[in-house]
């Protein structure tokens, strides 16, 4: 099952009204306004994207409404709404219930509303789908598509290893792009989810260049320091969810000397060239992406 | 399980920031705004909403959007963007494929733009979920909380056996509510998706009044006319998706002397003693309803 092509099949059918300012393809879409929203929706299902046997169901519930924040912390928004949708397995009540204190506890810690929704139940597994509602930053939004040739690539904290308890309990990194949008002006943005070397191609295809990385700048979490494949691991590894972004030298020189509380890690540099590349021996090397295997 | 529970629970433990006039509980959300925008969010499921193995899936997948658009509807709103995300049964892509053309179909006849959401695919029955936002009409939203004492209670068509097919065709009254919107003032409206008797008590409940209707008045549908539970049926069958509605008797005199293309049936009236009552040999009588079973 080709998800991008089914995707790509409704992109290519679907015609777009005067409210919408950016459509499917981003990490949210915008809504034409006085002031501009952010929309973003996401499904997460039991034994696809968590599994109720073994992982507690409030991370769950957290994770369901995490992923939506994170994408309107990739455009530089601000969340405001979630609207929760679920199919409850009757025969697990408990799970679903503990999995919405997940989801209501981190609304109120990102002061959201939680503005509606659908409730079911059914001979069936858990399924949350969230729907989130973002104002967008006056400086924003951010797009993937913006980066500019010469920019700094930077990550906002270390990357690999989530599988092994970081992707249920991630921070979308809502405070950060709030700090980073205050202050500076930030080209193209996305939130790891499918791994550095995806999401940074994302970037780079939408903007028409491309990247060159320095491996040896990558932070690497904790857990995979230790890895022969750390490298791989922090390049390929999903659900990192911290942002990926990029910002001209200036901005970034602005950066180092406004002592903000969110970390950047710059981690490479916007080329003309396209495909990502890696530095090795004063030879750059091109990096093979495909798909969620990759080879390099 | 008790779902109307689990909805209050998360309802009593939510808080709402400023940016939402309206949460949980009506047909839609309505976000404060210069426009304000109407959002609502569905969730269908194989085998609770739908059967892929009998039914029609491309009208499977118009019926996952109609249902939203009902909604819009019922807040006398204008569908503006549907998000869509689904969870495609890996043995059946063929169902997933057909229930977006529905969906893109229907999004187009009502010039709506399809602009985001998510695509899984997994070995699970087939899930839609529709995400609608729209623009309040300049004389709306219209809220279920509005009724007013000796308003006139109508119906745009006539109730009952929808299961027989209309569940998956009928047309969301989009265009009606449109048509009303524009020239009369309406109090309260609700979109009949659990039968006349127990939506019509919601808009009763919330206005804190009664209803008192007249039975021979409403519209029977076709594929009930000759039953003998027939009124039973036109009050409790669920998703006609027909419009019920309060208008003033002022505003009621406006609407027959306008000659509008939308039909209203008048089918009783707003009165002061809480709960639905019908007329019976001159006395009054109360329809009692009890959750989804409804005896009287």
């Amino acid at each position: 099952m080709a998800e991008l092509e089914f995707i790509k099949t409704i992109k290519d059918k679907c015609e777009h009204n005067e409210s919408l300012e950016l459509g499917i393809g981003d990490d949210c879409a915008i809504i034409c306004d006085s002031e501009r929203k952010l929309v973003t929706v996401d499904m997460l299902s039991d034994k696809v994207h968590f599994d109720t046997s073994k992982e507690d169901a409030y991370l769950i519930g957290r994770k369901s409404l995490a992923v939506s924040l994170s994408d309107i912390a990739a455009m530089g928004g601000v969340a405001k709404q979630a609207y929760i949708a679920i199919n409850i397995d009757k025969k697990d009540v408990v799970s679903a219930q503990k999995a919405m204190q997940g989801i209501i506890d981190l609304a109120a810690k990102y002061e959201l509303s939680i503005a509606g929704g659908d409730t079911n139940s059914w001979d069936g597994p858990l399924v949350i789908s969230t729907t989130v509602i973002g104002y967008s930053h006056d400086n924003g939004p951010v797009k993937r598509s913006g980066a500019q040739l010469g920019d700094v690539i930077c990550v906002t904290g270390p990357l690999g290893g989530s599988i092994e308890g970081r992707h249920l309990s991630f921070e979308p990194r809502l405070r950060e792009a709030k700090e980073l949008m205050d202050h500076l002006k930030i080209n193209a943005m996305i939130d790891l989810s499918d791994g550095l070397a995806k999401d940074l191609k994302e970037i780079c295809e939408r903007s028409s260049l491309g990247a060159l990385l320095d491996l040896k700048e990558i932070p690497l979490s904790e857990n995979i320091r230790s890895s022969d494949k750390k490298i791989e691991k922090a390049l390929t590894d999903g659900e990192d969810f911290e942002l990926c972004l990029t910002l001209s030298k200036k901005e970034y020189e602005k950066y180092l000397s406004a002592k903000l509380e969110t970390k950047l890690f710059p981690i490479g540099e916007i080329i003309e060239t396209k495909g990502i590349y890696y530095q090795d021996d004063d030879k750059s090397k091109r990096l093979e992406v495909m798909g969620y295997t990759h080879i390099f």
